[in-house]
């Protein structure tokens, strides 16, 4: 149920100042650390001796050492050290998978390691552009990463689910804003809304320094199979759209498990970038508003799992977007397991100026 | 396992000063309100949408409304409200379910509506009857309800669980003094227990304000599928029997899983009713009481579920009382099996004076 | 899974100071106890009337009393009385073991008590020999017990699990000196290793107060199905073989369930037999060394259900021992599942002087 034949977010880039993360990955448990020369290395956490995983022993050198016996695995996965023995058995080795730096993440391939080509790695450079500065987190998340997709393409829930953070009055409800949805190259769904000529919120008052009405846009655009970005674009009425404040909410989905999932986010913007301040009082605010996405997610898996009906169960006309999504999944999945080397390209993800150029 | 054309006790009738109460019934999850009329009202509580409980949504006037993309359903279960839509889905409605309020407690119909007649309600009106004073409260209990009946209607456990509150000496065990059990009309169990001229605990001393001999009697009384009183009454040697001090221990249960119970319990008095922190004081020494019985309770759960064995195993004597009922309860799902629509009204639960005249 | 004539630990025989000592051995329930006469007693711990476990009740004299409703269990697990009536069903009794004390411990035997012969219990002398001194401990683990036998087996984990206890360097692994493995008897499997001429650990030091190198040797002694004994022999070089400073832990397994093991513990040592302090002190170092080993082992249980292949997954040199203790376990299981009548008498675990004297 997992697609192979794409790069997935592994870990942020920080988290290899540790000896190793170990992580749970598409059902598969690896161990990641970065060698002296500076690559990234990336092992099935699980010693063929005994079955101990790895990362419960320690890391010497480049090599990683069983805390049961003290067998020794490189970066390749080659056992070099077999205490008590001058030889190593052929069975002693581990998986390993190509893990590469880019945009501040690394990306891991778990499919078949000859097919790995860094140049599918999504195109997510904002990251670490020097206009553009970025607040960054992680979840864990218990519940299927097809229902986060869901959560994050159809943008309404947010009336609901985020009154108390990110949520607009009911009267004013998203879902009365009506959307264009798109699906290109059997790899992107877009969901977009205009929402023009409206009384700005006190948070985007401030950012504008601005109290006149503002056009503001959002879009949900999803890349098969779990990469999600929003895209919130506004500027007062009367300014061009081309200088209109940008943020990107990047939301970086990995299955852990088929029941679990890791959430490694990053919100992005352009405007205040030198304000560390805000990027921290921005951090700390998503941070906020998906521990409500988490708890809705987490009951939504947990019913799932014990009705086993499929989602949605009756479907409303917001459901357009996440529905498309999960029939592109299926086509995918199936195109894979048809021709296990199948590669699809990533599309640009977001059209230059988030928007501010459409008609 | 569930009878369904009997009412059950959902709730106490104060737990609707909340805005809802939700709770697993006969292993259907329902939310309860009570509507700006005063009526009440009980809906499946599941959004047919995404599955989420409405119970993490909240109460919006006489409706509920789902915590996820805000759809709104009425008294009646039906869909009010589909955020970013005008028409509202066939499919978009949920189950509801008769609720009325008497003698203090809600009464849920779980099966079909049609057949829900509230002069089926067993006649609990000693709840509310003003010459009587109540105790009430509530326990949760990871067990079957079926082996709540068996401990109900064995009172002679008295002398081992609940040495430390209610118990007698085990020289003066309730195991010696013989019972009379009769079945009655498809739907009563009575084990009836008379236990003439004894010494008055020091409880009993101090309600009738008398130091001598006593007559004491204890019944206990089942109502298929799981309703249970005890009848206790006393009175000093040489008093007529019809002055007796009763109290009636009500133990309404109501199963929420296969194997797990709401016991919704009141203890009612003839005696001292005026006396409210007497009320307190027993509701306390009964909460005690059944925390012994709730540790029991659950520790058999799990035997029979590991042992996956008939209860009792063995049978004893004292055995009759609870075997009748499992019996009349399988009649009666038998019965109710093959005839859906079969009704058996609940006769008087409890002879006038609580067996003060029998013979 | 579980081999059935054999004695097993079931107890110290301190804790008979306690009315009861209630345990899962080869996943049964036990209830034991001293009676009055000195003589141990065990039932199986089950109410045959509802199933609850006899240790929720109480000890009356040399009886278990039930918790429920007071049905009495004597040594022999006959029924002695049932409340509420004169006779005893003939169902009405539960199963006992013959239990016995020796080497201060209680040995229970689960097979046809008509083949328990006390003569069959292993000698384990040294845990009351007044020539000794004994740290005693007890550990659960959530483990298969072949996994500690495996562990017990191959000593060589201790430069990797124990390098913060007594774990040595890894330069002067253990695993750097060869064994040699030799099986007995249908029952015995030793792994031995001589360490001549070595600089002695601080600890060492401290017990032979001697600087100078020394000779030290190490035993890994297992009667199947699950005693295990670590023997350890130190002296000075240049002095007699027979004057060693010698240690035995014991490690005195008993499976509780298929995925967890009772470890009954005891290190006895011939130095410093009057030194009360410095038995806790070896007591504290043995327990905080098993619980790294109980870490490891609950690990290793956990991986090995999840990916449910046989252990070890890929052989290494060192594992000589534990695989032909683990194929000499099979043949028992299966010559005793041939005939379930045959009895292995354990021959001698340690030869005196603990191989002082080998060649």
């Amino acid at each position: 149920m997992f697609l192979k034949n794409v790069w997935y977010v592994a870990a942020f880039d920080h988290e290899f100042d540790q000896p190793f993360v170990a992580r749970r990955l598409l059902d598969v448990p690896v161990v990641m650390f970065r060698a002296g020369d500076g690559t990234l290395a990336a092992l099935e956490d699980l010693c063929p001796h005994r079955l101990l995983p790895l990362s419960c022993g320690k890391r010497v050198e480049d090599q990683m050492q069983c805390g049961y016996h003290g067998m020794r695995f490189d970066a390749q996965g080659r056992c070099t050290d077999v205490p008590g023995q001058g030889n190593i058995p052929a069975a002693a080795h581990v998986r390993s998978f190509p893990l590469v730096l880019r945009h501040g993440l690394a990306w891991i391939w778990m499919g078949a390691p000859e097919l790995a080509d860094a140049a599918l790695i999504p195109d997510l450079h904002l990251n670490d552009d020097p206009g553009w500065a970025a607040s960054r987190g992680y979840h864990h998340i218990q519940a299927d990463y097809r229902l986060l997709n869901d959560n994050l393409l159809d943008l309404s829930h947010e009336t609901y689910v985020h009154q108390h953070t990110i949520g607009n009055e009911e009267e004013e409800s998203i879902a009365n804003y009506p959307v264009e949805v798109s699906v290109t190259d059997d790899s992107l769904v877009r969901v977009h809304r205009e929402m023009p000529d409206i009384d700005p919120p006190p948070f985007f008052k401030m950012i504008l320094q601005h109290d006149g009405a503002i056009n503001r846009w959002q879009s949900a655009v999803h890349l098969a199979p779990c990469i999600n970005i929003t895209v919130v674009g506004i500027h007062p009425i009367g300014t061009d759209r081309t200088s209109a404040a940008l943020g990107h909410a990047q939301h970086l989905l990995t299955p852990e498990t088929t029941d679990s999932t890791h959430y490694f986010w990053s919100f992005v913007r352009n405007y205040r970038v030198d304000d560390p301040a805000l990027s921290d009082t921005l951090g700390e605010a998503i941070r906020r508003t998906f521990d409500e996405d988490k708890a809705i997610l987490e009951i939504q898996q947990r019913q799932a799992r014990a009705l086993n009906r499929p989602l949605p169960a009756v479907a409303i006309k917001l459901d357009e977007g996440p529905i498309r999504a999960r029939r592109l999944l299926e086509r995918r999945l199936q195109a894979e397991s048809e021709n296990p080397a199948r590669i699809v390209p990533p599309p640009e993800l977001v059209p230059k100026h988030s928007y501010a150029l459409a008609d």
